[in-house]
């Protein structure tokens, strides 16, 4: 048992499920807020100063008066990769753009090489450190994507890498096998047989070995059309995992309307989508994870997140860490994003990066809110209000993190 | 003594004064190097596997291959002020500007209020904190500006701040007087009548209690014209302080102009700055301190770096860290957007975060280079080469900090 008191603002998202329209922007706030904890999960919460009855001398955790929420979740990561590519910096500078690097062999196919390259103790270890920063930076959930193998031995060995770290880390990881991430080298020209091998020979394999509760495709020009993202969600399905997909990243050839029709828990990116799409969304209820950095990085346009949240979209914000297109794990910075690149509320922001973000990965009934019953995932923070942390940037701002009711950082 | 062994990649410009043009692109890369520090300082620089001739069973430190640079410069900070303005968020989100926000009595003037209420203990030790921050990310000598004051007590208070700061921490701290910040409450909408008690009254006070090395005054519409500018900056020389100005942040009113007319060290912002004001800077050679995180966090424009490098200006970038329009200490994050704002080549930031910057505070004799005979500020960076600090952002890329030969990080 474990009590938190003296929380000078306790703010958070009620419900499971998503939140959408108006109430992506409700969130309980609390005032010299307590909460009790049992068995890692949170048994009462109490404010005004009022200390949930319990037994004399558990174990207290003084939050000096200042802010808690929920734990974060990163909805969106590309956690386990090889190598870096930093020397992207120069060709950038002299002009390329992503698809052009792409096109030329270079970025992802860069990194597929080195993750293919990389001992499976190598990635666990580098990635091991990045979910030791996450949780040093708030993030307590995680989704991580394959898609650096392209081959049956590789997408398997990142999702082994997954699991393992997913038993021996703090941090909760849900795992995504996003086999059709680009056209692997060996398949160059031929982007239908190499959905056909996804489907047929890693995807089955994968699921045999239980290593992916969701699937996610790149729907992008020159990379799989909707056709092709399409066969590849479906046998998905068929294999029972819940769907994910980028769309619109770039252009917009119809991913977000094929979330909807699939029946996507979530679109990703969405940079590009117009009115017909969102209302594709908006219909499906599908969550829309935007990655505010990666529009950073690539000095492109944000995503119409205010209009999405307009539509009764759910919003989830995440980081997309990948060495390519966001060399950032960090989520405090998509939440500065969501103030400053979205101009969305603190509330919504806040939503969007715990409960929208749960509910995107499946962990909604566990995770994402500051509920009794709930997993007590926890941020106190060296802050008074949310506010804060979406107005100062560039500095970490976490006081302490509780996992499983565990103080962890 | 201390040796630093093992460097894989030491990356350096060399020179005192400033690097103006192709200069600015000329960096020292040695592999496989070793620096020697004796009393503090530099004593020798070896490369290609050989060492430094040195006693036997001195203390060494073994940089693991990883990057080495000069401990970074930040030369424009307000490191010292009351309370936060986290409150702004909301005003901003309904469309509100900076200027907005300052006529309306808010933005600046409450800084003022809370600066003016905080103890000079609450000032200290707020301030210490940032420090001990600013030296985890490696940056080893800050400048900081007084005006958040605008009455003697508290500019002389805030000063005197600094000047205990400076003796305590390990970074080092350049001291600038900037009573011209604002027109101070008991003499809105009389500027002459506050430039004349800034003339006459605190700025005699703090040359005579010897408090500052520079002045600084904020050239803008709205705030101090440029007569009002020229007459502060042309009183502070008379007191032999080093002259700076905050120039064309919002709009270009003659600031730049004004800095080569009075020669000053630096001009700071030049958001909007013209070829008329970059002729004027180019001539008088006047270091251009470009403030890239401002740009990010108002949503503005990003100066003109390129153009001023080419036109044979010094080009520095610094954090601007203040609680209206850069809630960011991290000078990490001002070079990537070195990159990705500005455009500048990796070798040009590195200058413009070290030689440049430390000529823009008058330090350039002891700091800002690795080079026999400098002081040994120093930091090994968790990466291969600076490319990667211009590419990967939101985490502290530090691996350790070398303050005057001690490591302190």
């Amino acid at each position: 048992m474990l009590l938190i008191k003296n929380i000078g603002l306790l703010q958070t998202s009620v419900g499971t499920g998503c939140a959408r329209g108006i109430a992506q922007r409700e969130n309980l706030k609390l005032r010299n807020a307590a909460i009790l904890i049992e068995r890692g999960k949170i048994s009462e919460i109490t404010s005004d100063g009022v200390l949930p009855a319990c037994p004399r001398g558990i174990a207290e955790l003084d939050a000096k008066g200042l802010l808690v929420t929920p734990g974060l979740v990163d909805s969106h990561t590309h956690l386990v990769f090889g190598g870096w590519r930093q020397h992207e910096v120069q060709l950038k500078l002299k002009g390329a753009s992503y698809l052009e690097i792409l096109r030329a062999g270079g970025g992802i196919l860069d990194t597929v090489r080195k993750t293919r390259a990389a001992t499976e103790e190598e990635l666990y270890n580098k990635s091991l450190r990045f979910l030791d920063e996450m949780l040093a930076l708030g993030v307590t959930s995680v989704e991580a994507k394959s898609g650096y193998g392209l081959d049956l031995e590789t997408e398997l060995k990142q999702l082994r890498v997954l699991k393992a770290l997913n038993q021996d880390h703090k941090v909760d990881i849900v795992s995504t096998f996003m086999g059709a991430h680009a056209v692997a080298d060996e398949y160059a020209g031929n982007g239908n047989a190499y959905i056909d091998f996804v489907c047929e020979t890693v995807l089955p394999a994968v699921c045999e070995q239980g290593l992916a509760s969701c699937c996610d495709v790149f729907c992008e020009d020159s990379v799989f059309n909707v056709e092709q993202s399409r066969k590849v969600l479906n046998c998905a399905k068929e294999h029972g995992l819940k769907l994910k997909i980028h769309a619109d990243e770039i252009h917009a050839i119809g991913g977000a309307e094929l979330a909807g029709e699939v029946g996507a828990i979530s679109a990703e990116h969405l940079i590009a989508t117009e009115e017909a799409g969102m209302a594709a969304l908006a219909k499906a209820g599908t969550v829309a994870v935007l990655l505010p950095q990666t529009s950073f990085y690539l000095a492109k346009q944000y995503a119409k997140a205010k209009r999405m949240i307009e539509l009764g979209i759910p919003v989830a914000l995440a980081s997309d860490f990948n060495p390519g297109s966001c060399p950032s794990l960090n989520l405090q910075f998509a939440v500065n994003l969501g103030y400053l690149g979205y101009g969305l509320q603190p509330e919504e922001i806040l939503t969007a990066v715990t409960r929208n973000a749960a509910y995107a990965i499946g962990l909604d009934k566990s995770v994402g809110t500051l509920e009794k019953g709930k997993q007590a995932d926890i941020v106190i923070w060296d802050a008074p209000d949310f506010e804060m942390l979406c107005y100062r940037f560039g500095s970490n701002q976490v006081h302490s993190v509780i996992k499983k009711g565990e103080i962890v950082v």
